[in-house]
């Protein structure tokens, strides 16, 4: 589903953007934990860093899932470090005749790439794999202050989000 | 990590609420197509009744997913057929140390059985499967009608939700 891109100029002008970025959009890969993705999370989430062992057990639980779980990143080719990164998550329901709905979660860009689209273009991709997937909608959910962002994007408000913490 | 119910005495006093009624809430299965299935979800969301051949498919989908995609169904003794259904879907996730987070979807409660705390019943269980689960919370999107529903149960609103509709 994700095009191979196998040069920078590639990736440039491959993604369509044509803006001289040379940000690479690709599935997350085994070696990434090398390349900065544990800081890129801890930017969405606050948290230890993850360790290589608990990266490639949950890499390999989530290849288990196939098409149905893809995670995104942008590679920076000038440093070899990500620069964002996002997810979605197919979900198989009953309603719907048994319909399909994408959930983009932990879209994140690094604070020194921001103010320049990447986050729009992650987006963007993960919205046409679920299209690609058979999915009738995507859904996510963000704080009030990313409304306009996620708007940019395509999306709509719709409803409430509820959490129970444990 | 569902406990079989092997008695209709059992399903209403084993689930703890004592109440004399005789909803038995398990986990789907895959005779309940013909137990009013369809016409349960049909009450969430509009759509053409689900074909057998669907509904088996998809259940095998899931299946193969263990326990990372749970449906509940409540069904009543006293007619054989389904009152209530909901489901909770297990993301695994890279941030919050390779975290898990819970989503519960398509909750319904047949029309004719609503107001006894059937829907309360089912969307605890499904909380606590997530719980079971690992995970560190359990997330969901609803109408702001619903909010007071989901706060009985013990959810607190959080964010808003935005769509893309294909």
């Amino acid at each position: 589903m994700e095009r191979p891109l196998t040069t920078v100029a590639e990736a440039a002008g491959g993604d369509g953007d044509g803006d001289g970025e040379v940000y690479r959009i690709r599935p997350l890969e085994l070696d990434d934990i090398s390349k900065g993705f544990s800081n890129l999370l801890s930017q969405l989430s606050p948290s230890a860093p993850l360790t290589e062992d608990a990266f490639r057990a949950r890499f390999g639980e989530l290849a288990a899932l196939g098409a149905d779980h893809l995670v995104l990143v942008a590679e920076d080719a000038s440093t070899g470090l990500l620069a964002a990164a996002g997810a979605v998550l197919v979900e198989r329901k009953f309603i719907r005749s048994c319909g399909r709905v994408g959930h983009v979660e932990d879209v994140v860009v690094d604070a020194a790439a921001r103010g320049r689209g990447l986050g729009e273009r992650v987006v963007r991709r993960l919205v046409e794999h679920a299209r690609g997937r058979g999915c009738y909608k995507v859904i996510l959910n963000c704080t009030p202050e990313l409304r306009a962002f996620y708007a940019k994007c395509g999306f709509v408000e719709k409803n409430v989000q509820m959490g129970l913490y444990f």
